[in-house]
């Protein structure tokens, strides 16, 4: 940092991004009374006290510990309680019991909050020096806490969605435009593309290690698959015919009585699926949501087609779609469904995470940094598949080409949809 | 009922006995905040307000729904979300998914109860004539919940007990009197012995059956197994050595990894236990509780002797005890721990349940109830082991000699101690 | 002892037995090929090798080892392989990969067996004197052997009978009389009866502990449930019905899908059954086989009945039955089947097992035996419900009134069937 | 086929291919018993006689059922029980019970393997034409064979390696030559390759797709890991340091309790491993053999290294090693175990497959093919991680430098390894 006036600033451009972050997640939890931060209906769910404690837990293990003079941990049990998965940073507490905890209540870890909040506000605020690695690791935590705001939604919906009496989160706005449905497929011409990220802002280990690919020539689709379109996948008995299918998904449809998207069912010969805004009849135009990796796979192999691999769709991505298009939705809009397609847009960023056909592996030449948070991304590159593109409970900034997301391929309760490609 | 005065006295009695055992419920959970009511660590415990509704739901299927002109339930998807196993009473939430609920909140299942209890005291203190099966299924569910109360004491208690922060349900009393731990064993002469439930108050269908059974003469001991002395078991390697153990027993107790009973824990080289009033010192002259029919049963074999049949068990009690003593603790007493035995009291009601060898089966008259009631205690009649006596979670006026409680011999969450018998 | 010649004359007799009761362990043996003898489809099912080595091993382990001065043991690892369950014993391969292990081969168990039965002659012939004790360790090796054999065929015929090829094991002979299915209640008088063995044969440690119960007046049917009567039960939806299930049973009848007992399957629109002879027709005069204890009493509950508890069958048996009949199939026949019951024999003896509603534990004087062998039977006691009165696959002499056999209620591999009984 | 005398040339050799690939089956199994035939101790092996039928139903149902007039189906039974995983050859016996069928005895699968190749033998020395996809049938059919005889060795060697007798199958032959261990990187350029098949010969829908990888400059070792250095790995604490393992790896360790490769095992404070020739004393020269993608990964990130990539591996092999090498051993050898690298060989083929970073996913171009032979490689194509190279169980003509073998990243039964790479 070459000047102090330039950190001041840097430090209250900070303040006022952790500031914002923190208060959306306390937002979101709005609709939630305190019974609905608890449970845990599946391993996969974490119940929403456990992301606001553990997003807390953060930026006071990595950020006030190690670097605020005389700081003081709000509460010594709760580093045991809410590590996640760091195993530098010692025991924790199981992830399959996290529903199990009744304590602390919601208003003791809201207290941790106003308390690591009160003290990163004197951190960021004091007339010293802050290194710049620490700067980086807030970055990260705000980034960190921005997944977890995902997770959040994706956490809430699952709890409130499994419930008999399909309880509203928020009611949808109002549709403003016309959908576009017209099909349309970019063609991009062979070569050598660079992949990974290039600039000089925020970004994760696992997208640097920029390197060059090959691609052959492909066709990739500028929209996403729609719910009208899956529900002909299903009409035509996608899910009975082994053909489609990975044999590990066909085994997955056929253990789990898999018919249709997660939180569809079938309510007098109609399909409805439950929605942040209670059960609701489908919208064909919608992006379809709630699919697995198999199930998009399958999909796209009964169209004739396949996913693209995370490098046709990054290289498309910017070919395409230079900006964060105000369009889509975005956690930033509160409207908490995937949007049709708009006029003449590409649908790239927001409304579904797109599946790939990649496997979430390390790049040439990453690298792992240091410490504990070397275990941020590097130790999840096995059996998961990479997503790209944002969704309707991603913020508009935290979303970018290279941005890689990642998750096992029967897991379906994130926000998940199907874009298709093809050589040609 | 002969006499419409008599009727309104009884209905006044039931009513005033409906209205406290109700209360009683709601005190118990006046320590909890909602989070606490929420959580299913384990199968076996329910959330605390699943036991607050399914009790209520009891009040309004069995009784208003059918008895109570114009009665409208307070909502209908209670029945699907409230019926504990009743296979008459169709579909229900499973069991082991009772943790995933965040909804109906707590306020509302509180609002259910109030609702119920408005209308109980109407159909009670109306002018109509009320039938002699209602009365006798109105009694039935204020023992169901006293049942409840006890089930959800062991619950809250296991939902507190695995957290890792100890929380204080409600401190102890102080002591009032010396304990008297010296050994006695009484002896009952061999004979033909009548058993099962031969008055006209309340009693379960799986006591009735009064009928004979031969008894050896054996020696039972007057009082309860005392922490000091399972210590001893421990000590000398009793969970390692296999010669005490019944082979299931064995296996569980390697599996499980068990040392010591449930809420045992070794610190700095001192036993403590958690209790309801936190983690507390261990006090041995304390009754032994929360140890399986495994580890009652090794216990006895190490020590020489055997667990009583429940026969025995009965027929000493009746013999010994003719009243149910003000000195053991009872929910009555709010105090909830076991007591060292007092004085020259014998020990057999309150404080813990007490294994014994009998498997809980039919009683040669045996007859199973019409309806949803002949589900209430018949089909559980197998792999599980009778249990006598009551515990500090009991009501005073709910336990009797021929009271039958049963559980798995694996289960231990549950306040259950040890009496020894042998013949002679 | 008292006197040598009298020892010798035991001996002989002893050796004689000794030599039957291995031949005919063989025999049993002999429709099978080495790869019959290697399979363990369920973990309940040992491989015949398996059983052929560990009776051989009973007789190596507990009387030459001990007691023959310079034996030598076959092979040092078989006693970590052929050890079942004795903890006494040391270390032993696990119960559930059984199946697992290819070697030794058949050829070479039929060495251990060669080998051991030699120095048995030898040991049994010379001039010395042999203990008490290790007499009745040998009778007890004998009966064990027989207690496998029986186990041998319950364990060929599932390992034959899963097989989609419906291997034949041996034809079945001609039936030689005409039925006699007429339905007969047996009374018994209310009185305190004298149970458990008291002769001076041999007898098992659990059958000791001879004691005096009270029974009230019963009925108790003079013949085993039919085929044909259980067929009724199917027809009549016993199995979908609740009503008649205890708890577990129906859960078990839910999560496996059970439709009929083991080894019935509908052929275009008729019920066959694996048997040893191949698939069959079913015959509806034959007993009924191959239910679990949950069956066993749904159908009696169907019926309006219960099953006797195992002091009414031994009372009955004892009063009705004063000697195994000739009638019914035992393993000495070679017919591997179930007989319907031939004219007025009352059928307690033979042809299948029959499940009562006592659960299987210690009688008030119960002695457990010293060292390996009191693990024989006391360590059972629990989850386990009685049967009484022999198979198709016993010997006659191995069984008696008082021999009191146990398995879990859901398990039904065995050869076992109903009766049913009723107070009056 | 241009012309027929082309065309019996043709024949003339598959057949002679034919018959030595199926006399190469038979010779494998010549060490074994009836009894080894049978078992499966863990899912993923199959019994040996399983691989003897399932193989000949290969050719009995793709090649002689379609093609050859009058050919009668040796056994109907033989469909069900021996398809493996062919969705369009309709139901089959499960996958994890083969090991639950004695039934056919292993003399009537010889027989069955006999009549097929009779059947062969006169289909393919008939005057008729063969239609040109039959031959391409008939030699994925050899190659399929080959195939199940490597997975047959695998599964030999997991029967007899788990069984405490640790029985030899074949005894080594003596070492030759002195290794060579020291250790070298080849080095290659950046540049786009050329990957994937391109040759008129044998190959596998998987390898097809012949595109382009852009390839950065990178290290690779031109000799496989070798014992001595693994036991670097676990003498470093590797097994215990987090830090190398991916978590779902590191969870697998602790889980499995993993603390070397698989066949290892500590006696008197030295490693030894069970081989085919018994259980030996670890060569520290030897490749290490039987580790899990998870180990691999883990110790080349110990070694500050990484695994290759399947493009990386391809490309140096191709520059490297133009044929397959006679110094490796290969199941020609009948030497079964991996050889310490010769002289100067580079070390690419046979000895123990290698794992690569690589998930096995479709090449731009692949096609699946028609029928069910389209369910030969594509389905498996999520959560597996590609091997190259061929081990001591594979067939020299077998391999090739694009050949693709592809396992789940937790098994280690199969003769695997590592080589390491780098970027620089």
């Amino acid at each position: 940092m070459s000047s102090s006036t330039d950190q001041v600033l840097l430090l209250n451009t900070l303040l006022d991004n952790y500031l914002k972050v923190r208060a959306l997640t306390n937002e979101l939890c709005e609709p939630l009374q305190p019974e609905d931060f608890v449970v845990q209906p599946v391993v996969d769910v974490s119940p929403p006290k456990w992301h606001l404690a553990h997003t807390t837990w953060f930026f006071e293990n990595f950020v006030l510990k190690p670097n605020m003079v005389d700081y003081k941990v709000f509460d010594k049990d709760y580093h045991f309680l809410f590590n996640s998965y760091y195993e530098t940073e010692g025991e924790r507490w199981i992830r399959s019991e996290r529903g199990a905890l009744s304590r602390p209540w919601v208003n003791e870890i809201m207290a941790y909050r106003s308390y690591v909040d009160e003290h990163m506000k004197h951190f960021l605020s004091a007339e010293e020096e802050v290194d710049d690695e620490v700067i980086e690791v807030l970055k990260i935590g705000l980034h960190h806490e921005q997944q977890h705001q995902e997770l959040l939604v994706y956490d809430l919906k699952h709890i409130l969605g499994i419930n008999p009496l399909f309880p509203v989160y928020k009611s949808f706005q109002a549709e403003k435009h016309q959908p576009n449905l017209a099909e349309n497929f970019l063609e991009v011409e062979e070569g050598v593309y660079t992949v990974g990220y290039q600039g000089n802002d925020f970004h994760f280990d696992n997208e640097k290690g920029v390197h060059k690919v090959f691609l052959h020539r492909y066709r990739i689709q500028d929209r996403l698959i729609t719910n009208g379109e899956f529900m002909e996948f299903i009409e035509a008995g996608g899910y009975q015919d082994f053909n489609h299918w990975l044999m590990e998904g066909f085994e997955w449809v056929k253990r789990e009585n898999i018919r249709a998207p997660f939180y569809w069912l079938k309510q007098g010969g109609a399909w409805k699926h439950y929605t942040l805004a209670g059960l609701e009849d489908i919208n064909p135009d919608e992006p379809v949501s709630h699919v697995s990796f198999y199930e998009a796979d399958a999909f796209a192999k009964w169209k004739g087609k396949r996913l693209p691999t995370e490098f046709e769709w990054e290289v498309a991505c910017k070919l395409h779609e230079p900006e964060i298009p105000k369009s889509a939705n975005f956690v930033d809009d509160r409207n908490f469904r995937p949007m049709p397609r708009q006029g003449k847009n590409t649908q790239f960023y927001g409304d579904v995470w797109e599946w790939t056909n990649s496997a979430y592996l390390a790049y040439p030449f990453y690298e792992k940094p240091e410490g504990a948070l070397g275990e941020y991304n590097g130790k999840f590159m096995i059996n998961t598949m990479v997503l790209r593109g944002g969704s309707y409970a991603t913020s508009r900034n935290h979303i970018r080409p290279t941005y890689r997301n990642f998750f096992h391929p029967h897991l379906r309760w994130q926000f998940t949809g199907i874009r298709l490609a093809e050589n040609f």
